[in-house]
């Protein structure tokens, strides 16, 4: 049995619970093992002596927040990490992993829908990742990041994208190709519908599923190796139909 | 230049500003990183194939918070962890830390001040995650406490010890000689004056103190290995006065 592929709604659904009374998790628990996950894959691929600058690319929801975690982390492992967040969410929690982030020296490009900054921070690092938009995104793409966006693609930097790819479609994926071509996929909690014809590298983070929420939603969880918060995936055929 | 040894004071001081505004930490967040650096250690040293029963002992305050979220970790690497947990703290975090172990099927021990549940549980674990007491712990040692140390000493199991093993003074450490006696100690943060003069296996975790504060404390912290949440630190001599 593989691993079940989730609809907007199921991940919705089941990030709810987590939350819920029953499931009795905090934001902060999540988004911590969330972008502490995000920052090993990045880790775990692109190694610090090769790529130490490490653009990392916020959106304003939660998906953002994954990232400042992240940038925390990557700093902490080594890296130079600079933040992109143009469109800051007004929760406390992004206001306090930001400072979080500000305390480990890491650079915050000023807050502007212009994406000249975003330009020069582009030619000044090595990999980026992408913690723009997550499941909870629908089209279309809104300024600035549907500038940002083809900025991305067109400097030629690996990208690591977080849950899906910016830009594509929970469930259709890049039907309309305006979305981010990643080199690296880390997917939170159980992969998307729409990154079933993901064809590179696959991770899984997110190891804070209950075992009872795994069998009630059966998601057929792949087994993480020893104590690691990430697990790749197998990759997927290059082409053909995918059976459902 | 080696790490610095905190004094009770100094390890106090340091917590409080994580969590000031200054440092912007949730009680949510570290206590997650530092639960899951404690079940990282016991997985290094004690395999789950050889020792799969892990009974984790949990003190009333924060240390007991580390160790439930050790639990669920432990948990979710495959491991099959029994809680005793004499008298849980008050605080919301504690409950909704229980309710994450219910999730996953992890048993915990009736909340009593008998301790024949607590022999029966020994009689049926591999190993022991020692998360009782703290930083903060002021002699003497109270009940049910008192009458436990001794029983977790006579089991003859393996002890792996959170920050300070339960019963040491912070700063003066097994002096009294009422201590447990453990196998491997997990230091969080930075160790602390009173595990100076332990010569077993000694790991630190707590993989989050900002560049900021480790500098404006002088912590010479150890550079931690890749993207791991745990170093192994030194072992100290085996006898003869620590240099200081």
């Amino acid at each position: 049995m593989s691993v079940r592929y989730l609809t907007a709604k199921l991940a919705q659904q089941i990030d709810e619970q987590l939350m819920s009374a029953a499931g009795a998790f905090s934001l902060d628990q999540l988004m911590e093992l969330a972008g502490l996950a995000c920052a090993q894959t990045l880790a775990k691929v692109y190694s610090k002596e090769k790529y130490p600058r490490v653009l990392v690319c916020c959106g304003p929801g939660n998906q953002g927040g994954d990232g400042l975690v992240a940038a925390r982390h990557l700093g902490m492992f080594g890296y130079q990490p600079t933040i992109w967040m143009p469109k800051p969410g007004s929760k406390d929690i992004y206001k306090r992993l930001k400072t979080q982030c500000d305390n480990m020296k890491i650079q915050t490009l000023a807050p502007t829908e212009e994406t000249h900054s975003l330009r020069d921070a582009l030619a000044s690092s090595d990999v980026i990742l992408d913690a723009i938009f997550g499941f909870s995104f629908k089209p279309p793409v809104r300024a600035p990041f549907d500038a940002a966006l083809p900025l991305l693609s067109a400097s030629g930097l690996p990208i690591v994208s977080v849950d899906i790819p910016s830009g594509w479609d929970v469930e259709e994926g890049n039907a309309e190709g305006v979305g981010l071509n990643p080199d690296v996929l880390i997917s939170l909690t159980a992969p998307k519908e729409g990154v079933r014809q993901f064809t590179r590298r696959h991770f899984l983070g997110g190891r804070f599923v209950p075992k009872l929420m795994e069998e009630q939603f059966a998601l057929n969880l792949p087994e993480y190796p020893g104590f690691d918060q990430i697990v790749e995936l197998p990759q997927a055929k290059e082409s053909g139909p995918q059976k459902l």
